[in-house]
C-alpha cells in the first residue's frame, strides 16, 4: 500500500489503513507482475483479477454483485435535448447499492487473513452491505452507528445477524475510533475509504471499459460522499492508462449537494485540503457527509486527472430523481440522482457538447428509502367497481 | 394463443386473454418456425427469441432485467445437512422482483401493437414493475388497487408517474372487471396471468438451463400466488422437451402458505378445480392470494409434469427468511422464503435424496417491505466513544 501524498509505502495490513505521517487514507499499489485482462472469463472480478489485491475469487462469497447494465436514456435525451447519456445501474447489486462491490473484495481479504470479525461505521447502505457479505462468509459483523439512529434504519443490517452498537459522541470521531478499537480487538473495520473496498469499486470502471468496447466515455458523473467510491473509479482509469489500455482520461465530475459539499467548496476555492462543515443538511442522505475522510485524496486525484467537483441543490436533486423514475423507469435514491442533477447543471452552463458520451453512476436503489418521495405529486383517484369504466375513460382522455 | 383445457386456438389479441368457453387463461402457442437457441447472444431474451412472442428485442425497453445469478448455498447446506441447493436470485431484477421479466415482454407487445395505455391490478411488486416499464416505454400506466390500500404501498409505483385508482368493491372481481374496462377503453391490462407476461417468465427457466450447462436440476421450488410465474417456468421446460433439448422434467414443487393455499388444497384432494377461500391471512403478502386466476391451469400442468403443490406455515416462512439472510446474506421477501420453507418440509418428510440438485426461485427483495421483520431479534447495544473498546471486546468474546 502507499500514501500518494507522502509517497511512502506500507506493507498490506488490515489494521493500518492511514498514512502514519499525513493521516490520509492509503491506497493499494498495483503490484502484480501481469496486468492482463482475462477476456475469456465472464465474471468481471476474474477478468480483472490482475488489477485486484486478491489471488483467487471465491464463488462462495459471491452474492451476484457487479456485471451491472449500462442503459441509454433515450427519452430524457429527446425531451431535454441532451447529448448521449448512459447510466451504469449500480442499483442492481445484491443489497441495492454500489457498496457491495467494495465489500466483496474487503471480505475476500478478511477471509484470506483469517479474520473472525469485521465491522463498519455506517447507518445506511454500507451497513447492510457489510452485514450481508459478513453473513455469506460466516464472519461476525459489527455495525457502529450514532446514538440518534432510529431502529428502523438498522433492520436491514440486523436481519443478517449483524451486531448493532449505538455510540454516543461525535460521529466523525467514531470513524477513526472504530479503527483503533479494531486494532485492539482484531476486528477489521471496512469503513468507507478502506483501501480494499476502494479496489472493489475499480471494477465498475473496468466494466465500463468493456461495455464501451475499450473506448471511453467523455464524462463520468459520480455522487461524492466520503470519496471512496469516486477514488476507486478514478484509480481504475489511472491503471488502465498505466497499462496502456487508454491514452486519455474521461472527464470525471464529482457531484455533492450544496448542503454537504466540503470537497466541492475546496475544489472551487483552489484549496488542497477541505474544511469540515458544521452540519450537513441535504435530503440526499447517502452523500450528506460533513467530513469526508477521502476528501483530500479526491481533491488531489481530480486535479491530476483534470476533472472537477460541482454542487447541486436539493431541489435539483429531487427533480432529477423524479425525472429518472418517470421518464426512464429508474427509481434511485436522491444521492444517485445528484449525478443527473450535475449533468443538467453543466448543460445549463453550456459546458457540454452534443458529441459527448456521458455516463452517470447511479449508486443506490430508491425503494431502500421511499420516505423522502414527494408524495404530494401522487395522482390518486377513487371509484367503485360499477363506475370503473366511466372513471377510467374520463382519466385517460 | 390456445386454451389447454378446451384445445381451442385463438388469434393473438391483447384484449381477449381468457377462453371464451371455459374462462381459463389462454397461453401463447409456440409457433415460430425455428426453435434455435442463439448461443452467440449474451442477452437471454435474444438468445431465446425463437421461444418468445416478439420479433425483435428493443434495447430502449431494457432496464436490466434477467441474467440473474445462480448462487450455491454452502453454509445452509453444511448447517442443515441438505443436498446441493442453489437459488436463482430474481431479487436482482430492476424493480426488485421477478415481475420485471414478464412486464418487459408484455410491454414489447404493447409497443408493437401501438397501445397508448397499459394497466394492472396489483398493490405490490407487479404495480411497481408495470409502472417502471410503462415509464421507460413512454406509455401511460394505470394501477388499480382495492380501496383499503395504504398510500404508502403505492409510492413506488407513483414515482414512475403511474395513475393510481382505488376501487371500492371485491378485489377478485376487479381482476376481471379491469379486462372489460381495458377492452372498452383500449387499455392493455397486464395482469398476473397475462399470456405475454407468462412468456417472459419462461426466460428464467431458459437461464437455468444455460446455467446448469444444458442439464437440469432435480427439483425446482417456486412460491405460488396467482400461478402466472409458476406456469411460465413449467411451460419453458415443456418447450425445452418439445424441442428435444431435455428428455425429462425437473420435479416442480409449488409452495403456498397454509393461510392462502387454495391450489395446494385442491392438489392434495386430487381435485382439478380449486375452491376460492374466504379470507387469505398469510404474512407472505405477495402470495397471500385467496382466488388465484391461474389456479386451475397450475393444477393441470403440475399433474402432467409429475410435480406437486405443498403448504408451509407462516412460522416456517419467517424462519426460512431469517436463515437465508443470516447464513447466506440474502434478504428476501417472506413470499420468496416460502421456497426454502418448502424444501425443509420435504427434507423432514424424507422426500429428498442426498444426490439431489435443488433450485429455489427467490422472487423478491426483502428491503421492499422491511415492516414484517421479526424486530425482537435485533441485537442492539449502547455505549459511548469512551467505552467503545470495552463494549466491543466484551461483546465479541
Amino acid at each position: 500500500m502507499e500514501c500518494i501524498f507522502c509517497q511512502k509505502t506500507y506493507s498490506s495490513d488490515l489494521f493500518h489503513l492511514f498514512c502514519s505521517e499525513c493521516k490520509e487514507p492509503l491506497l493499494v499499489t498495483l503490484s502484480k507482475r501481469s496486468t492482463k485482462i482475462h477476456t475469456e472469463k465472464s465474471s468481471p472480478l476474474e477478468r480483472y483479477i490482475d488489477f485486484l489485491p486478491v489471488e483467487k475469487i471465491k464463488p462462495e462469497l459471491f452474492l451476484g454483485e457487479g456485471s451491472t447494465p449500462l442503459l441509454k436514456l433515450n427519452r430524457l435525451m429527446d425531451q431535454f435535448n441532451l447529448p448521449e447519456i448512459y447510466i451504469k445501474n449500480e442499483m442492481l447489486n445484491p443489497t441495492g447499492s454500489f457498496k457491495d462491490r467494495g465489500t466483496v473484495i474487503a471480505v475476500h481479504k478478511a477471509v484470506s487473513m483469517g479474520i473472525k470479525t469485521i465491522g463498519t461505521v455506517s447507518t445506511g447502505n454500507m451497513a447492510v452491505s457489510t452485514a450481508a457479505y459478513g453473513a455469506r462468509a460466516g464472519i461476525k459483523t459489527l455495525v457502529l452507528v450514532s446514538e440518534e439512529t432510529s431502529d428502523e434504519k438498522l433492520y436491514s443490517a440486523a436481519v443478517h445477524g449483524a451486531i448493532l452498537i449505538k455510540v454516543k459522541g461525535d460521529y466523525g470521531e467514531l470513524f477513526y475510533k472504530s479503527l483503533e478499537t479494531g486494532r485492539k480487538n482484531h476486528i477489521y473495520f471496512i469503513n468507507s475509504t478502506d483501501p480494499f473496498r476502494i479496489e472493489g469499486y475499480k471494477v465498475t470502471a473496468f466494466e465500463l471499459f468493456d461495455q464501451f468496447k475499450a473506448k471511453i466515455p467523455t464524462h463520468i458523473f459520480v455522487p461524492v460522499s466520503s470519496g471512496g467510491h469516486f477514488i476507486g473509479l478514478m484509480k481504475a482509469f489511472k491503471e488502465l492508462k498505466k497499462s496502456h489500455r487508454i491514452d486519455q482520461y474521461p472527464i470525471f465530475i464529482g457531484v455533492q449537494p450544496e448542503k454537504a459539499s466540503p470537497i466541492a467548496e475546496a475544489f472551487l476555492k483552489g484549496e488542497s485540503k477541505y474544511t469540515r462543515i458544521k452540519k450537513a443538511g441535504s435530503v440526499a442522505q447517502s452523500i450528506n457527509n460533513p467530513a469526508p475522510p477521502g476528501g483530500n485524496l479526491v481533491l488531489k486525484m481530480i486535479r491530476e486527472m483534470k476533472g472537477q467537483m460541482i454542487k447541486v441543490s436539493d431541489t435539483e436533486i429531487l427533480r432529477a430523481q423524479s425525472l429518472l423514475a418517470s421518464y426512464e423507469g429508474l427509481f434511485c435514491l436522491p444521492a444517485s440522482a445528484a449525478a443527473l442533477a450535475g449533468l443538467f447543471r453543466l448543460k445549463r452552463e453550456k459546458k457540454l457538447d452534443p458529441q459527448d458520451q456521458i455516463v452517470l453512476i447511479i449508486t443506490g436503489a430508491g425503494f431502500k428509502n421511499i420516505k423522502i418521495l414527494n408524495h404530494s405529486k401522487m395522482k390518486n383517484f377513487q371509484t367503485s367497481l360499477k363506475k370503473l369504466d366511466h372513471t377510467v375513460s374520463s382519466i385517460i382522455k
